[in-house]
C-alpha cells in the first residue's frame, strides 16, 4: 500500500513536470528555464503542504523525485521534436490528471499525519493547485487557479470525497476522490463550467 | 489575555480576508478565486512568519481561521450585491486596520517565542505585509508594499513601538503599537505621505 | 573555518542586497521598497533552502544579517547620489558575485547537514537563484533565472564541482566551486552563451 502511494506520487510529479515543460516551451524558455518551471510545477504544491504541516519536505530526502522530473521534462522535449506544435488542450489534460493525483495524495498525507478533516481538504487543494499557481506566477501568466473554470473547486470537492470515504477504505477513497476530481475538471474544460464571476457592478454572470 | 489575543488574531484575519475579496472582485475573479485571494491575504503573512520562526503554522491545527475567512469573504460578496461599486478608499482602510492588527500580533508572537527585538520588529512587518504582497503578486498588481505611501514603514514603526513597550505592559503595547500603525497608515493615505522615491538619475523627490 | 564561512555568507548577503537595491532604484521604488527588495534578494534563497531542509532559518536567530543588508542598501543609495546612472552591467556583475558565493555556501550547508549529493547541488542552486527569482517576481520583471544566459546552469555546475571536491578539501572546494560559478556566469554575460531555447515550432536555436 505504502509502495502503491509512492508510485502514485511519482506519477503525479511526472504529469505536472510535463505540464510545466509545455508552458516553458510555449514561452520560449531555455533548457534550464524548462527544468525550473517543470520542477516548480511538480513539487511546489507538495513542498508548500509539507512546510505548512511541518513534515519533512518529501523530495529533500529522496532525490528520485528529481530524476522523475528530469526524465519527464527531457522526454517531453524529445517528444516535441517530432511533433510540430502543442495543442492548448494537451496542456489542460496533463494538468487535469496531475490535479487528480495530487488532490488525493495531499489529503491522504495530511490525514495520515492526524490533521483535522477540513485541513486535510485544504491540503489536498494546496498540493494540487500551488505548483500550477507558482508556475503561472513565474511564467507571468494569469494563474489558472484564479480565473480557471472550476479549477480549485474540483480539488476541494475531490479532496472532500476522499476525506469522507478514507476512514472506511483508503484505496477506494483514493480512486473515487481522484476520479471525481479528474471528471469534474475535464467536464469543466469540455463544457466550460464555471462558478459565477463577480463583477465590479455587482452582477454575477 | 491569551483569549483576547486569539480574538484579535481572528479580527485581523477577517479584515484582511475582506481586503482580498475586494481586490478579487475588482479583478472579476470567480467564486473560488475570491476564496483563494481572501485566504492568501489573510493568512499569507502569518504563515510566512511561523515558517521562518519554525513555529507550528497557526491555522494548520485550528480550522476556525478558515471559517473566519469564509464568513468574511461570503459576507463581503453579499454586502457587495446591495451596493453598486467599491470605493478604492474602502479597500485601503480595510487594509490599514488589518495592517495594524497583524503588525502587533506578529511582533508579539515572535517576542513570546524568545526572538531578539529586531527579529520581532521584522516579524511584525512580515506578518502584516506579506499577505498583501502575495495577494498583489497573484492578482498581478504592483505590490503596494513596494510602491505604497509608507506602507511597510508604518509596520516597522508600529512594531518597534510594540517591542519597546511590551516588557512593561503587554496590553498597552498592543494598543499603542496598533494605533500608531493605524494612524500612520491612515495619515499616509489621507495626506499622501511618502518616503523619498529614488530615481535612476539619482534625484529623490 | 566556521568563522570564515560566516563572513563568506555575509559577503554574499551584501552583494545580493546591492543587486536588489539597484533593481529597486531602476524601478523608482521608495525607501522602504528598496529595503524589501534588497532583503528578499539577499535572504530569499537561503530562507527557502533552510525551510526545505528543515534547518533553523539562518537570519532568524542572528540579526546581524539584517544589519548587513541595511548597510549594503544604504551604502548603495549614497553611492548612487554621487553617480548619475547605473550601468546595466554593474547590476549583472554584482549578481554574478552573489551567485558564486551563495551557490557554494548553499551546497555546503546541505552537505554539512548530511543530505544526499544531488540534493546538495539543488540546494546550492536554490540558495543562489531563488532570491533573485523572488526579486524579479516582486519587481514584475521576467525572472532572469528563466530567460537568462546560463543563469541557473552555472549554479548547477558550480555546486556540482563543490560537492565533488568537498570530501577531499572543504576550503579548496569552496574556492574552486565559487570561481567556476563566477567565471561561467561572467563568460555567459560577456559572450552571451546560452542553452538552446525551445520554440513552439520545435526548432531549438
Amino acid at each position: 500500500m505504502e509502495l502503491f502511494f509512492y508510485w502514485f506520487d511519482h506519477l503525479g510529479v511526472a504529469v505536472f513536470a510535463i505540464s510545466g515543460t509545455l508552458l516553458a516551451f510555449r514561452k520560449n524558455m531555455d533548457g534550464f528555464g524548462v527544468i525550473v518551471l517543470a520542477s516548480v510545477t511538480a513539487i511546489g504544491g507538495g513542498t508548500t503542504r509539507d512546510l505548512i504541516l511541518d513534515l519533512p519536505v518529501f523530495w529533500a530526502h529522496d532525490p528520485t523525485y528529481l530524476y522523475t522530473i528530469a526524465v519527464a521534462a527531457v522526454g517531453t522535449i524529445i517528444w516535441l521534436r517530432f511533433r510540430d506544435y502543442i495543442h492548448q488542450k494537451t496542456l489542460a489534460i496533463a494538468d487535469a490528471i496531475g490535479l487528480a493525483f495530487f488532490t488525493v495524495m495531499g489529503a491522504q498525507k495530511a490525514l495520515e499525519a492526524g490533521f483535522p478533516p477540513l485541513i486535510c481538504v485544504v491540503m489536498g487543494t494546496i498540493t494540487a493547485c500551488f505548483g500550477g499557481m507558482l508556475r503561472d506566477v513565474l511564467a507571468r501568466d494569469v494563474p489558472m487557479v484564479l480565473k480557471g473554470e472550476l479549477y480549485a473547486t474540483t480539488c476541494l470537492v475531490g479532496a472532500s470525497v476522499y476525506v469522507f470515504i478514507a476512514p472506511y477504505n483508503a484505496l477506494l477513497a483514493l480512486l473515487v476522490g481522484g476520479f471525481v476530481t479528474l471528471l469534474l475538471r475535464l467536464g469543466a474544460i469540455r463544457w466550460q463550467w464555471h462558478l459565477p464571476v463577480f463583477h465590479e457592478h455587482g452582477d454575477s454572470r
